[in-house]
């Protein structure tokens, strides 16, 4: 019956198919023809992306090169080294039993085939005695092969965990190491994403290799293994020509599948525009509300995603006619050759293995070697596939070495930046040549004195704001620094800090500890309440220095924040105080902060807009009794008589310090 | 030899793996015990994640609920018409086209189980003629069943394409409207990620729904032929033993997942905070550097990145415990079972079909009816993990129907958002109960006039700034506006432009086309040269009013840039302008800008803050000769000579409007 009943569906399926394909093909071909001439659903009016032009600078890294060479086998290895401290560790400990568990997985698919060609044989033979028996031994088999199974996931999973750790810690010691991470993203442009680079990045790298490690040794193990069984018992032709097949077959299908990598490279491009054009809508959505844009810019939208979706068309076409190739070349010959090759024994009239037995060893030696054809040739197949892997493998080795090697450098004190083009600063005006160098300048360590001597006041990537800048003050004298937006006021407050370098002359200043600084926006770590106030120190360091709450409890009343410990539940509690806080809470924490810390300087950038008059009056008043001197920035008014000079920048390289008397005009609102 | 054989492997295999696993077994389980001990890597010290203890408010979007019920239906109907805009349309024939391609698939599967049947028959009966006949036959069918697979694949993708087209374009038609892209970023706090729901989770809800669409229909296709053959060939015992053994295993294996998708879910939770710990570090990089945080906020770093890898590996060791479970169940017991099933017609003795045919006859039998209970068994296990497929698409379904929502709630007029805690705000001093609603005051149109008339100046968060405001300007009066930071300033213009409601009062203003505002951050958009002078205008626009691009010169020499249409290569050069030009050539073409658009009042915001003196005066001049009055936001001193009144707010909500005299005491820097 089978025969008839096949002939008759394949007669029946294969009609309705081959009317259906004709039909279908027929609308494919006119289809993409018409993608072909110029496109123009409504005639008269051009479609978004024929009316908008636009180009888009690529943001964001710039990947690094991703070849799989001699260097990236020997930055591999420089990060190996760190992923992996020594040989007498877990972590080896952890390859080793990999490799045994893959080792261990191979022999109980071998021991699989053989047991499952035996039941089957036991069941057309109709042995029940023999079935029941085997099916036992199958049975009692299975949890050691269950065990091998999850051993090896959990080696693999616990192995990439390791190797993350390992690589995060060395990482992060690099990064946090003095101002690194402010420098990453503040003084050098090589990396734009470190944030990403240090979570999903290096997670993605250690995934990768351990997952090449056991996707390349586990094919080529069981390559080994079946190509010897096969040989041994059939000769060398049968696995022979299934391996040449297969490689040749590899070879020209990774051949025709170039054009992938481009245009999977396209997609994502096209992808990333068309995100950034919706991102930079948000971004600008302000002005561009102002300015009623919306028509325009929904035009540029549509323009973005009719680019995309053009090209995904046009992918998917590539993907179907290459997946017609594909399905023929490495599924149904693939298959045609595998049964020819293995039926070549059997129709040999000479080969003693096999002519000798009985119809049912036939079928047993038929099953048991067609089944370790199969795996030969997926483990061919995962060899071929795991080119791409490696070349992933190498894109992610580059990343990661990239970040490695900008952190050595900025703590090395080396960074590198483009520097603005000298000839269109400044209305258009050129510009003297650039005569200073970064860490030209010199820094001299001296205790209640502030001195600025000839130092030009120059952002990092050479923008010059001031040619030579030169003041002095010492301990207790406030000073209030005023200009517009832009005439360098945080600037200088960054060569300060020391967080910029500095280009030239001679600053003379208390060592970093003795400075403070408390930023505009007021900035509240992760952690509890105290935390809040003795940032950056942590609570070990606190109780080391002999302070106590019931200090901190002053500090909170002299800012009128004493009402804070008890809404929140004492020092100890835990919230999200950047959203707890209000911001006028925010600054009076950072007030709090100063006092806890006592610096002989400190620098108050705008910290006070949404504290009140009294409150404020308080700050400089305290800070005057503890011996704190301020540079305060502010547009206050009222801020002038808790000062003694002023420093005034113009905003176009102009600056005035000078003592505030009762002649000083103030200005400010 | 196959069995000695087979003894021989299965001996020395188990004995190896047995012992291997045995050694293995026992360092897992140490090490489960190890890990629920308290951890100490190095005594007396306590690991980051004692140490610091933190709390991370959520941010961004509250997923909505994901559930798989009528609410669902109703809400992925409702989609579903926007997608599919009728029956007569493309899109259902290409939903008939893959139903087609689906039934010709599993057509081509049978003919496929019997036809390799069949050859392996022959070989085993080594008949040449036959084997190769039978490999002809299936040589010539493939190039049809490789169309068969590719013309699914094509038309699944074309799909996915225009669903997703027909979906973009409808949300972007109530995205573009009006300054719902504005109000859903800034006034409106339902939707976080607008960008994201519009780009990634569409292209995902369109995936997801036409894979399942797929998904589904395949393998109850599948399951109903196969059934249906194996019932009538060999009794209802064999296909109802699986399918009874394969439903229960799947009920049993789902419950026991259940705790996975809730460490799923707190994975990314973990993931997400240590990501954003990452971020946040960058963010505020400025602030930690200046106070020297970096020890303490590795700390916070360390904690959160051991809090992750912890739960990875509680997650890992859960996953591997399952999976042994899983593999057992799932698959050897089902393979037993299967075995069974498929074994039991061979051994009843009257079982007409099978015990009457040559031993020949019975392993086609086997084989045939083995593979389609195979497959039968891969149907089912299909189904059963498209429940997770489902409760995806509903979680995707609710996101962009919220979005749907939003943009259809904003286009009404409506926006929610949470309004500021009134106990806090303002020092602490408690404000007078809100009185007024978001559009409670009139908005009148009049040309060449603006007057507020007691105007509340209120954020759309109901923070407010001042109680009433009350001023007139009448065209060719022009206005400086100064206050400090935050004093409301920007809040005037967003009335003014019509961004935010207005709570109260009369506003008289002209219509919007007649008011243009010059931000603080020049907004160039993507397009031409003429492009980001024109804006909003598209070239068809200036074609049509008229203009001409000699006029845009003068307009351009009018703000010292006529060098730039050399410098980038006309009119029609297309850059990415936000990149290519300097600050002050963005705002010297913002003014341009203004230039040409002739409004009856402007709005300047800080936007001559890198431009000469020189230049900001003929700007100032030109627009005095063209009507056009402006309203100034500047610090800069040089500005007032050109302005006749002031409206100076003192960020307390207090504001003085006069008239600018000799007598006024100007400020500024």
């Amino acid at each position: 019956m089978a025969p008839s009943l096949s002939k008759l569906t394949g007669r029946t399926d294969v009609k309705i198919a081959l009317a259906a394909s004709a039909a279908l093909s027929a609308w494919l071909i006119r289809n993409s023809i018409k993608s072909r001439t110029p496109k123009s659903t409504k005639p008269g009016r051009l479609s978004p992306e024929e009316q908008i032009q636009y180009m888009i600078k690529e943001r964001g890294q710039k990947s690094p090169r991703a070849q799989v060479d001699a260097r990236f086998l020997a930055e591999l290895n420089a990060l190996w080294k760190i992923m992996m401290p020594g040989f007498w560790t877990k972590e080896s400990g952890f390859m080793i039993l990999i490799a045994i568990s893959l080792i261990s997985r191979s022999m109980c698919d071998l021991w699989l085939i053989q047991q499952t060609t035996l039941v089957e044989g036991s069941i057309i033979t109709m042995n029940h005695g023999e079935f029941r028996r085997l099916l036992i031994q199958f049975f009692t088999a299975m949890p050691l092969i269950s065990l091998v199974n999850n051993v090896l996931k959990w080696s693999i999973g616990e192995m990439k965990l390791r190797i993350r750790t390992n690589l995060s810690l060395y990482l992060y010691q690099e990064y946090m190491k003095g101002f690194t991470y402010y420098k990453v993203s503040n003084l050098d442009n090589r990396i734009s994403n470190a944030d990403q680079l240090l979570t999903t990045d290096i997670d993605k790298f250690c995934d990768t290799i351990v997952d090449l490690y056991s996707n390349i040794s586990k094919p080529l193990l069981d390559i080994g293994i079946y190509l010897y069984r096969l040989t041994v018992n059939l000769g060398a032709s049968t696995p022979g020509i299934m391996m040449v097949y297969l490689l040749l077959s590899g070879v020209l299908l990774t051949y025709l599948r170039r054009p992938t990598a481009r245009m999977t490279v396209q997609e994502q491009k096209l992808e990333g525009e068309f995100r950034y054009v919706n991102s930079r809508l948000i971004t600008n959505s302000e002005e561009i509300a102002f300015y009623q844009g919306n028509h325009r810019e929904q035009l540029t939208l549509l323009a973005s995603f009719y680019k995309l979706t053009r090209h995904l068309r046009k992918f998917l076409n590539f993907r179907v006619c290459m997946g017609f190739i594909d399905n023929i070349i490495a599924k149904y010959i693939a298959i045609t050759v595998g049964f020819y090759a293995v039926s070549r024994p059997f129709f040999v009239t000479d080969h003693n293995l096999l002519t000798t037995g009985t119809e049912n060893d036939r079928f047993k030696h038929y099953y048991t070697y067609g089944r370790m054809l199969v795996k030969m040739a997926e483990g061919i197949g995962r060899i071929v596939l795991s080119g791409r892997e490696l070349s992933r493998l190498a894109g992610l080795t580059a990343r990661v070495t990239q970040l490695r090697a900008v952190l050595r450098d900025l703590n090395r004190g080396n960074y590198s930046r483009t520097m603005v083009a000298h000839h269109e600063r400044h209305n258009g005006q050129p510009n003297q040549p650039m005569l200073m160098a970064p860490g030209a300048g010199r820094i001299i360590y001296q205790d209640k004195i502030i001195k600025f001597d000839k130092v030009p006041l120059v952002t990092p990537n050479g923008d010059i704001l001031i040619n030579e800048l030169s003041f002095e003050v010492r301990s207790g004298i406030n000073v209030l620094v005023c200009g517009p937006n832009g005439c360098g006021k945080s600037s200088l407050f960054r060569q300060l800090g020391e967080l910029w370098p500095i280009f030239g002359g001679t600053l003379t200043k208390p060592p970093k500890g003795k400075l403070f600084y408390v930023p505009q926006r007021p900035y509240m770590t992760l952690g509890t309440l105290r935390d809040q106030v003795i940032y950056p120190q942590t609570r070990d360091v606190m109780i080391r220095r002999g302070r106590t709450d019931e200090q901190l409890n002053k500090f909170l009343e002299l800012v009128q924040l004493s009402y804070l410990t008890t809404r929140e539940g004492g020092w100890d509690a835990v919230e999200d105080w950047m959203d707890v806080l209000s911001g006028g809470e925010k600054q009076r924490i950072a007030m709090a902060r100063l006092f806890y810390h006592e610096p002989q300087f400190a620098i108050l950038d705008e910290c006070t807009s949404a504290v009140s008059v009294d409150v404020e009056g308080h700050m400089y008043q305290y800070c005057r009794e503890m011996g704190i001197s301020l540079f305060t920035v502010s547009h206050r008014k009222s801020l002038w008589k808790h000062h003694d000079h002023y420093l005034q920048m113009d905003g176009r390289g102009g600056y005035t310090f000078g003592e505030i008397n009762n002649e000083t005009q103030e200005f400010g609102s």
